[in-house]
């Protein structure tokens, strides 16, 4: 295991601990997320933590619940998350950030929307000082995609479709494509938001505003910093 | 033929000669937009219009266009129609309306954005002062159905499923489902319309805002209103 791999692994440990004992519990994905879930099915064996319900974002989270025998329940089944554990793809000191990277950026959305406390574990590559170095993912029905694709290049926008390995555009999860905007740093992400919100064709985008409770950050130096919404 | 009919068919005679030949043409679907098609046709038939294209938002419009000989295309074949006629719900004298009760709402909105110019035709009995007095559709993301529902109706706005003649879930041709807001009259449609643009889980709304350039509207007095926006 390198040291990175330790630190995130620490950051995780450290993200389990906050699990409340029969609480309901969101789970998101990438690889500080499975240390997490390492984490927490090492708890769960000392301990167990009766949790009401776990939902989460990803197969793969899903899976590797499953196999350390937790139930994973459908959004749709549960009210509201207690709390949700994720990652970023890039987060701000405002605690705002981009996700998406791995496409699931609506689902992670609607979890992170529903749930009432909301904490990211990262690794110190992800703090930027403002949002930007990192593509914005942005899920657009296929119906008005050409326009849209248009209607970004013009407002400077620098759209790109996300393709797969083989060329062929990616397909989401809800049928529908994305368009990468690459734009750094994003200007005003509080108006690019709002922008995208009213942009007919747009399903979501991968602007998390003023979701995020608690950062915390697996540092180079070998210290996990942990930020708080103030 | 009934004196509403006869009506309907005068104001869609009107559209049809707003038709420039050659041009790119948007069809939306409804009863008077069916008049429409006929007299489209009928035009069509005296001097070829010789339509560069033609798309529509529903597969009723899109049979009679074909049976007329029309070839019709998709959105994303085409940049951007030069005049869209459709129908809508409800009509307020700013030309704001109401639009979805068919279910077709985000595929409409995005043939209306995607529009130069658009134009309603509807009967007398769809304008209203204020909006409301019709269900205002708003489509959402099964995912995140259920917390959409407590939320619309946390805030008042008394959300109801839409649903089936079985009493199953009405599905939008996106796989999505509709939650029909029965506030009447609406609450600021423009703030009403930033509220759901913002709101995670929602694909698109029925409110249609500034969108719409001229409404001809047949009324009971056997007369033909024709609104302009100013």
């Amino acid at each position: 295991m390198t040291t990175q791999d330790e630190l995130k692994q620490q950051a995780a440990a450290q993200a389990a601990e906050m699990v409340q004992p029969g609480s309901i519990l969101g789970v998101g994905t990438g690889s500080t997320v499975a240390f997490f879930i390492d984490a927490l099915a090492a708890r769960n064996q000392k301990t167990p933590l009766n949790l009401a319900a776990i939902v989460t974002t990803s197969s793969r989270s899903q899976r590797q619940l499953e196999d350390n025998g937790f139930h994973v329940s459908e959004l749709a089944e549960i009210d509201q998350a207690d709390l949700t554990i994720d990652g970023a793809d890039r987060v701000d000191p405002q605690l705002d950030g981009i996700k998406g990277g791995g496409g699931a950026l609506t689902l992670e959305k609607n979890v992170a929307i529903n749930s009432k406390h909301n904490v990211w574990i990262v690794d110190e590559s992800k703090v930027v000082d403002r949002l930007g170095g990192f593509p914005l993912p942005v899920e657009v029905l296929p119906v008005s995609c050409e326009q849209l694709l248009k209607k970004f290049t013009r407002d400077g926008l620098a759209p790109q479709f996300r393709l797969n390995e083989d060329g062929s555009r990616y397909v989401t999860h809800y049928g529908n494509y994305i368009l990468d905007l690459t734009v750094s740093p994003l200007p005003i992400p509080a108006g690019l938001a709002s922008y995208l919100d009213g942009t007919v064709g747009v399903v979501e985008h991968g602007l998390f505003l003023n979701m995020t409770d608690e950062v915390l950050i697996a540092k180079k130096d070998g210290t996990i910093a942990h930020w708080v919404r103030k």
